[in-house]
């Protein structure tokens, strides 16, 4: 099932939904609490789709995929490398990502994100499926020269606008071996599979939550593989996870 | 004005109020979006006093003090240090610090934390004032171990209790020249002033608005002076600024 978030025209909040083939189908309450069908339904073109959650963290990971490591010539740490994106940074498919003037490296970094479902803390690895909602596409944009720079990752990643996050959260698949693709252009610039991640998700999920309890709605994002680059103003950037969808965002330089 | 939120043994969500010299004033609403007094009163030992907001995020900043700096042998960024801590941290005046097992050098960093009033933007210096709901005491509990071992500093400062914030927000002080104090168990370990920072108040509130939009209740931390060290089991950790108040916590191991 595809879950999406989205607002119409007519205003009122943001509301949950069920993406099908031709329509979606409107739902009352979110599906961390509750949900329940309505008769309402809508064409795509009259919704305008969300960030599919509301994260209290996004908890990403750092060189989870070999070849990415080796191509920014970092060492594979021996446990998952956590940082945190804050909330502020998310936006939705088809928002715009912007270019700050203080970097002239942002690049696009593709991932397979996992959303939450109930609030957990010390979930063993066998029990992760039970606090997972379902998954959805993240791009985990970053000004690589600030990052270079910093060392520490928080700047380079926070910037708003640097989280787009959906089209939807899908809830059934199986993310143990996803084709994970990005294309900038429609050119493909990044094509791995999630069986190459280092620490899988189910890992991930364990990991993070010895450290932090999840709450509901967080995002767990695991990790890039190789074939990051430069992202222009004028770009349209896309991240496609197999089995669940596409996130396409377009890019600006920020106006200042 | 001390703004302390708090929770009544009656029940009921946690409320805003005006901490007296010997009672607490209840409001109604919150301090982001307009309060107004009521006629309940309450004596200090009748409340429970809670971390005195709801941050979206917590905006750290590392290396801020030069003695601090030295002490860790790392060198002072031109710029200010960002990094996150996680809603999930944080814990209010009298909670309890739990020593992960994962670490065994668990370390206390007292603070002078900006509560933030309003959204806001690319805040210029000069502006900062503006979006500045009052200051509170903050300590920046750290696993040096594992923020050696990472590099990154996310998972080390990352862990639940991780961030107690309080005893309430004070709104009407000058920071800008304020003892910043840290005990345990009564021993004097860190004793600075916010003068001595390296990057004040308005510079820092205005560069981590130029890059990431602040949301009310958020909270900017401005750095620890010299002095970090570890915590044990059974020790008690305060931190004073001047003109602020006293955040006491009590330290445990956690039990697994």
């Amino acid at each position: 099932m595809k879950l999406v978030r989205f607002a119409t025209g007519g205003g009122g909040g943001p509301r949950y939904g069920i993406w099908r083939h031709d329509h979606i189908r409107a739902l009352t309450g979110n599906p961390f609490e509750g949900v329940a069908e309505t008769s309402e339904r809508h064409a795509p073109h009259e919704v305008t789709l969300l960030a599919p959650c509301n994260p209290t963290k996004i908890v990403a990971v750092g060189l989870n995929y070999r070849d990415h490591a080796a191509e920014l010539g970092m060492t594979i740490p021996e446990e998952p490398l956590v940082f945190l994106k804050p909330p502020s940074a998310v936006i939705g498919p088809g928002d715009t990502i912007r270019i700050p003037a203080v970097s002239s490296q942002v690049e696009h970094e593709a991932e397979l994100a996992v959303v939450i479902a109930r609030k957990a803390g010390n979930v063993p690895p066998e029990d992760a499926g039970s606090v997972i909602l379902g998954f959805t596409c993240l791009n985990d944009v970053t000004a690589r020269d600030l990052q270079k720079k910093d060392v520490q990752f928080t700047r380079a990643k926070s910037f708003d606008t640097f989280c787009p996050v959906g089209p939807w959260i899908e809830t059934g698949v199986d993310a143990s071996d996803l084709a994970v693709e990005c294309r900038v252009n429609g050119e493909l610039r990044q094509s791995s599979r999630t069986s190459r991640l280092i620490h899988g998700v189910e890992k991930l999920v364990s990991f993070v939550s010895s450290i932090m309890t999840l709450e509901p709605g967080d995002i767990i994002s695991t990790g890039t593989p190789s074939g990051v680059g430069k992202l222009e103003p004028g770009d349209t950037v896309s991240v496609t996870v197999e089995g669940i969808g596409t996130l396409e965002n377009r890019v600006e330089a920020e106006r200042i």
